[in-house]
């Protein structure tokens, strides 16, 4: 017999050679129905592969990442043997799952393409032979016999892939009349996989080498439900109406312009007055939570760098050195603002009675990217980051982690964001002499991190290995309105740059200690933020953030006069809109701010005129009734008190 | 007779052959006795020269400045005159008047130094000289004479400059012992200076050439009245307390750190809530005005300074370009924010009726300096603007210039500026062809300034010629409290970028039509500002602006609670600073607020605390009573509306 752990902890135990299917059969037919592999201590195997020693098993299902990219893998077979049967002697590179499906990287051979008008028969023979149930069917093979079968086939890609891989570590996986050189691991059979989509087709080379052939790579979906596939199409639909570079356009937010350089945004007014909004309200969180607000020049000096270590990694990726006339000097565009504000402490001797210091500043950092990578606001070569470094001693450390979770729970909280977790990222205690920085610092920095974030309640993953060679490091993943999952917060501990900056304050011991510096951004990017955030509300701003928060709509010019004194009045608040004085008629008025989504229709005409009153309308809501202006301010100040928690 | 016009416009006659001394005599006894010189047309003349032909003329004193120039030019003379009864053999190079005072570069001879211990006896002699009442005779001699004569004294420098002169046209000056190579103009005679005083000694090569010897350059100062002088050190003293670099690190407002980078200035918290409740006043005064804030990036690329004109300006002076990898792109950091407003201008097409566009940012940018040239915050290699550019029709500029001067001038009286006049720069009537633009542009340009200065009752003065080649501009000149000018505000008319960047706009005739572009910059440098401003007030800020408002300061150690209470109150009315929780007796605290010229001091025992009140002192005029939270709240708020004329 074998002990079998559990995800839960539980221990059970099977015979020698017992089967992934096996346990879970052994668990409920409904998980023997829906399991697709087995994670087997650290590896995914087929469910009907013997499991012969003591393991830790987990068995996964479609809700398991590591049960989709199975999935994913083994429809990028069933593409292939689908492919294979309409083009007899395709030639096939790789076909690996990716984020959202998988692609097959294929030669159709010489004078045949394809094209988005050929995905439909694809799909059909796809679940053609998804409905024979087809098993995906594993052998070893040695290195001789699997050239032979390719050199036969005729297949110089998978004879080129085999080229490097080591005899008796070679398998084969077959479904149907398909065989392909696979590591696999793959679900058991074909039927599993109920839809399937083909999605783009596109070139790529051979290896991502641009001197080899160029294939034809086939990206497609699969699910193992119809109606999974239909929510995905319009999930993909309705992320594409809420792409931000769509909607930064219609909502005039920002632009780019070529000649002043790809992935440097220009940030249109009211783009501005959103971006403006965002900064005032985390400037006035941080005042409240004791940050003392710096600036810093975008450049500086290579001996800078060289002290904070960057200057090493400026290499052939990154923008090239600012030299000045005769001096000989060289300065860069800074990648970040940590080495500024170490300098900013080091402007006057700094006592244990003052830590932390937390110096907060908006700053604009450059980094390099290649062109392509360029994506709207969410990969610029210019952002912002709403940085802060706190300079504090070792046993501050916890309180401080605290300190910053309470902060960017507070943003997520004003912002909408209700789903997320956070990833905790700590040392591999396999390899200690990767990192910089003693044991016992680190033991204390990881403990006060974990503590931190339990006290706090934060459902949490820990990744052993994923911490920064400085320190560990906390990042917060969130889940937007469609799904979608981005990394936005994070707080890193750093051991690193007090060190190489020398940073000193004076103990109650009267002798010099080493400050711990911890780094965070509750948006990260200002930029990056701005995207996902449009993304995830789709335009429909909160009300605080949205840069026309009112349209007041007169209901003929008699009433303009009045509009604008209205129009005064709100603006003194800090209440900012429009006042729609077109020669329209009222309906027509209405029907444009709804499109352009105000959130506050104010329509003014006699009657309102005489009381000093509006008649509101609320976005997606409709009639409010007649307030006077001084009810609608308070209701509305109210209403983003409540938001922001003031 | 030959007719004299004076300054105000009157037509006087003489016989030919009068001199400027016999003008003045024959206006008033006084001016004849205060008289030090005379402008004949364009050029400055001596007093006992003969006036030939009509003439504008205009009697020079003191109090002007060609009078202080032609008065310091005869002290170099006279310290040169003592110099040689001190050290004979003494060469002479040149001795020109600066700013304040005049210099002479002298070649001591072999072995011998001098020092500030040497000064003393060089003023005394330099007096001793001038009660003689010496005359300044002007003397007409040959070149092969003027040769002759230095080549007797064996004066090389003197003969090195003689070498570069036309015959005919070298004059020599005689005063006592003392003859002088030179163009003159003097003052009638040494008995005008009645104080000297040496200021300096440096090293200075003969004509700048650090080939050539090193010679000494002694500066000094002198003045008609002994009480000038006194009056002048005293300035010195004053100015050198409130230099702004050094009350700029008593105050903690911001720093310098060589590795950053020479002339890039780091803003400590202190400095940095200073900058951004600058930029805050300047933000809400310009959203009354109708101005939209707008955000671009630090850098751009080679093609836009292409487009723009600038790129052929990068030369040799400035920061050169930033490389990338690959793509064979250039960028540069940004000299001025105009180009990449007119980029977001064009991101849409542009409608009459929507002009004027107004874009505004505060915008760093970033221009090199040589080492030498760098100074506090005055001259820096980064600085950020107030920048704000009007898109307008031709028919606008009047209007705008009139807001935007009445926006300088908002900025001038909140910030306790009451001394300033405007220098309007036309162009060269003569040169017409050294601007861009025609015209009719031009004059219409030209006169609405005028017209817009005159409207809002300005002081001006009119400079032809000093117009930018692309357009007129005013320049606002503000005296400190020192008296010294310093050039702020600026607006300048612009018809060369608009046509540059291919800029439109759609007229009520449905055609395209070329907008105009103003530039305007209230405070101009933030960095500059706030130097003048500190200099000005001497760190006494306004008290809307002050980095610290109030310090509260708790009886003993039973009132911290109720100290904190009051902070947290006055910080959710945005108004700023600290309780001073030391363990020391209050008068201490009192003392040391006052050192530190926090403008209010909150006193808090035990009658405080029962009444939610505050006893206020005020910095430099003492007790306030005891009142409570909320009225103090009030009156502060009040005081800062007034100033701000909110």
């Amino acid at each position: 017999m074998i002990n079998i752990t559990l995800p839960d902890g539980s221990v059970r135990q099977y015979q020698k050679g017992v089967t992934g299917l096996e346990i879970a059969s052994s668990i409920s037919e409904g998980l023997a129905r829906n399991v697709l592999a087995v994670k087997v201590n650290d590896s995914v195997w087929d469910l009907s592969r013997p499991i012969e020693e003591d393991a830790n098993v987990q068995l996964l299902t479609w809700n398991d990442d590591l049960g989709k990219n199975t999935f994913w893998h083994s429809s990028a077979h069933l593409l292939a043997e689908a492919l294979e049967e309409l083009y007899p002697g395709i030639k096939f590179g790789i076909g690996p799952p990716v984020e959202n499906g998988f692609y097959y990287d294929v030669d159709l051979g010489e004078g045949r393409t394809f094209s988005q008008d050929d995905f439909a028969k694809v799909e059909q023979k796809m679940l053609e032979l998804a409905r024979a149930k087809n098993e995906y069917k594993r052998e070893e093979v040695s290195k001789a016999d699997a050239i032979k079968y390719f050199t036969e086939k005729g297949d110089q890609y998978k004879l080129d892939l085999i080229k490097d891989l080591e005899d008796g570590s070679i398998t084969f996986y077959t479904q149907g009349n398909f065989v392909d050189l696979c590591r696999g691991p793959h679900i058991p059979n074909t039927g599993f996989i109920k839809a399937a989509k083909l999605m783009n087709v596109a070139g790529a080379y051979w290896r991502g080498d641009e001197k080899s052939k160029q294939l034809t790579r086939i990206y497609g979906v699969t699910f193992p439900k119809q109606k999974e596939l239909t929510e995905y199409l319009e999930r993909l639909e309705e992320a594409k109406k809420r792409d931000h570079r769509k909607l930064g356009k219609e909502l005039e937010l920002f632009a780019f312009s070529e000649k002043v350089g790809m992935g440097l945004p220009l940030w249109l007014p009211k783009g501005t007055l959103l971006r403006e909004r965002l900064e005032q309200f985390m400037r006035k969180a941080q005042v409240k939570a004791g940050y003392q607000p710096v600036v810093t020049p975008h450049i500086g000096s290579k001996e800078l760098y060289i002290t904070s270590g960057h200057y090493e990694k400026y290499g052939a990726d990154s923008f090239q050195p600012i030299k000045t006339p005769n001096e000989g000097e060289e300065f860069f565009l800074k990648p970040m603002n940590c080495p500024h504000h170490c300098e900013i402490y080091k402007t006057r001797p700094r006592s244990y009675k003052e830590l932390p210091v937390r110096l907060a500043e908006f700053g604009t950092v450059y980094r390099y990217e290649q062109s392509g990578e360029l994506h709207g606001l969410t990969r610029v070569r210019g952002f912002t980051q709403d940085d802060a470094h706190i300079f504090c001693r070792p046993d501050q450390v916890k309180d401080e982690f605290k300190k910053v979770i309470d902060l960017v729970l507070y943003v997520f909280n004003a912002l909408g964001f209700e789903d997320y977790t956070a990833q905790i990222s700590l040392r591999d205690p396999e390899n200690k002499q990767k990192y910089i920085g003693g044991d016992e610092a680190w033991e204390k920095a990881e403990s006060a991190i974990i503590e931190a974030a339990e006290e706090k309640g934060l459902r949490t993953v820990t990744e052993l290995g994923e911490a920064a060679f400085y320190g560990p490091k906390l990042d917060f993943m969130v889940r937007d309105a469609l799904g979608r999952k981005w990394q936005l917060g994070t707080i890193q501990v750093d051991y690193q740059l007090p060190e190489r900056f020398q940073l000193e304050y004076i103990g109650a011991d009267n002798q010099k200690h080493r400050p711990v510096m911890i780094h965070r951004a509750p948006f990260g990017s200002l930029e990056r933020f701005v995207a996902v955030l449009i993304e995830h509300c789709g335009g429909n701003f909160p009300l605080w953030l949205s840069p026309e928060q009112f349209a007041i709509l007169p209901i003929s010019e008699k009433y303009q006069d009045f509009a604008q004194q209205v129009y005064d009045r709100l603006q003194q608040e800090d209440i900012r809109g429009f006042v729609d004085n077109r020669d329209e008629k009222i309906g027509r008025k209405i029907r444009d701010a709804e499109v352009s989504k105000v959130p506050y229709m104010l329509i003014v005409g006699e009657k309102e005129q005489e009381n000093g009153a509006v008649s509101v309308r609320k976005h997606g809501e409709g009639d409010l009734g007649t307030m006077t202006v001084e009810e609608f301010i308070s209701s509305f100040q109210s209403k983003v008190a409540e938001m922001l928690n003031n």
